[in-house]
């Protein structure tokens, strides 16, 4: 029986597989420091299509049809997709993959919908409910900028709190048959939208940095377990300066996670020479690095246990401008080594 | 053990009850033929907030306080949200439910998204991840209009095929006991997202009508059932327009559903003197009419066995103005009468 472990966790009795997974990238993202290990990179962030938000479309499309085919599953196998992505009314999502004709479950958590679609699909499959899921998100920096800030050709400037949102998409097969893959998912520990008071749209490490701090802390207290009983806790997109911050509050609670953290907006690129600030962020950041860079190392028993949190930032073109703060949001989940 | 039913189908082998509902909604819908029935009405569609988006969030928040209310429960009983709005990045939700510090799962189904809430909650619920769940959403007629279409103070016709969003929210609290509450969950069908190249987002009902065919359509196929062993079959919003080619679609298959369906959005205004061309939409038309309207029927004993099914259309600023059809989708929830 699964059991509901503290307030915001669950542990699954019968843990899930990651069957498979597949990465998308652009071009900036082929050049960064993963560049190789993406499963398709695009040299034009265009992806064959006319609007950034058909291309985001397209992402999805693409690594959707590779974690299904590197599972050797049809759409038909698949019960369900847990999806979304960063735009209004997550339009790269239902446009991306509506011709698959599978069930659709369409979330939203900001940059964390890559942990809550694996949350949910993780928690559909260990109840039976589907023999296979695929959890999928996306994001793209040139939609995503329109959406959020300001249209790529307005060209504005960037502080160095800004993180530059990934161009990519991570498709997650999650199935009940250890058929291949050697990584499942063992528990999940679900946020609640945390507010500090953060308003600056140009600084989402320092608005999601609280959420993600509370959530890790639960997560040890939820599993009775400290920061060594993870080889390495993952952050979605907190950059270089949420990191700091993260360090610091968690630190504030008694844990030190400074030896076996990391984020994947620090890994994907590489910020002195590409340009990018504090790093990656988006949907797509952490998606694509855990399928491209982690789950791997996990499937390989490098990694044993990883807990990996992406987290998300509550901001919207209109709650900014009507001067909303931008609160924050995070979603955990335990993958595990399996032999 | 619950059981796979068809392909798009679950049936529950514990069926989850709902404990309690609470509908919250606004002026024009307060002088509607439910108005009576809603427990709360404001007179300005305000609810006491500076802007439209806030009036949403804190109707959010009045209607899952009534809710947990009537329940005896309190935030701390409950263990999940499955909550959505139709604004971008879900902002209603975001804002409106973050005081109360439950673990958050965000959703995205367009006016579909009470009944994604409500199956992935009942999901929840029976497979034991929880006690207590809520499932909330919310629609604001100047908040959409804003996001969607154009300001209100713009003034724009609007064709006899429009709908008219409801200002409302809707919560339900999902709990595994019979502590009260007669209704129960006792089966889902998640819908897919279907195309049939509308492209007029002032006929929304078209859009929705296709998706919810074949909704209706593949539950009947999966429960092994017709529209005699549903009491009722209640689509969301499709209103007038969208009915009328609900019936032909679903008739093409060999159902007649003409005798036993109807739709919030026809029930929650009088079309006729409020103006409201083919009737209600939004998040909030279903979640309102099914808690202040169905579910009492349902609970009574005066309804056994309905077939909810709130429809949502694929529709935002961006994929509108760069071209894109609107595609539809719809999630199905069978409630029953528990004696």
């Amino acid at each position: 029986m699964t059991q509901q472990m503290g307030s915001w966790s669950l542990q699954f009795a019968e843990a899930p597989f990651i069957l498979s997974s597949a990465s998308v990238a652009g071009k900036k993202e082929g050049e960064g420091p993963l560049g190789k290990l993406f499963d398709m990179v695009c040299g034009s962030d265009k992806f064959g299509e006319d609007s950034w938000e058909e291309s985001e479309s397209t992402m999805q499309k693409e690594a959707a049809a590779l974690a299904m085919g590197k599972a050797e599953l049809e759409p038909s196998d698949i019960r369900y997709i847990f999806a979304g992505d960063l735009l209004g009314q997550t339009i790269a999502t239902s446009f991306g993959l509506m011709n698959y004709e599978i069930p659709l479950f369409g979330l939203y958590g900001a940059c964390s919908t890559c942990g809550e679609a694996l949350s949910l699909g993780a928690m559909c499959v260990a109840a039976g409910y589907a023999d296979h899921v695929m959890a999928i998100t996306s994001s793209h920096f040139a939609s995503a900028e329109k959406q959020f800030r300001f249209p790529v050709e307005y060209a504005n400037q960037r502080p160095l709190s800004a993180t530059w949102t990934v161009t990519g998409s991570g498709a997650f097969v999650i199935g009940k048959k250890q058929s291949r893959g050697k990584a499942c998912i063992t528990g999940i520990t679900t946020g609640v939208i945390t507010d500090y008071g953060i308003r600056d749209s140009m600084n989402m490490g320092a608005a999601m940095a609280p959420a993600a701090a509370r959530l890790i802390v639960q997560n040890f207290k939820d599993f009775g377990c400290g920061p060594k009983d993870y080889d390495l806790i993952i952050t979605g997109d907190l950059g270089y300066v949420g990191q700091e911050i993260l360090w610091k509050l968690v630190g504030d609670e008694g844990y030190d996670i400074s030896k076996n953290h990391t984020d994947c907006g620090i890994e994907i690129f590489d910020c002195e020479t590409q340009g990018t600030q504090s790093g990656g962020s988006g949907c797509g950041c952490s998606a694509t690095t855990l399928s491209a860079h982690f789950l791997p190392q996990v499937e390989s028993g490098k990694l044993k246990r990883i807990l990996f949190v992406p987290t998300g930032a509550m901001l919207s073109q209109v709650s900014f401008n009507e001067g909303q703060n931008v609160p924050g949001t995070a979603h955990g989940v335990v993958i595990e080594y399996t032999g």
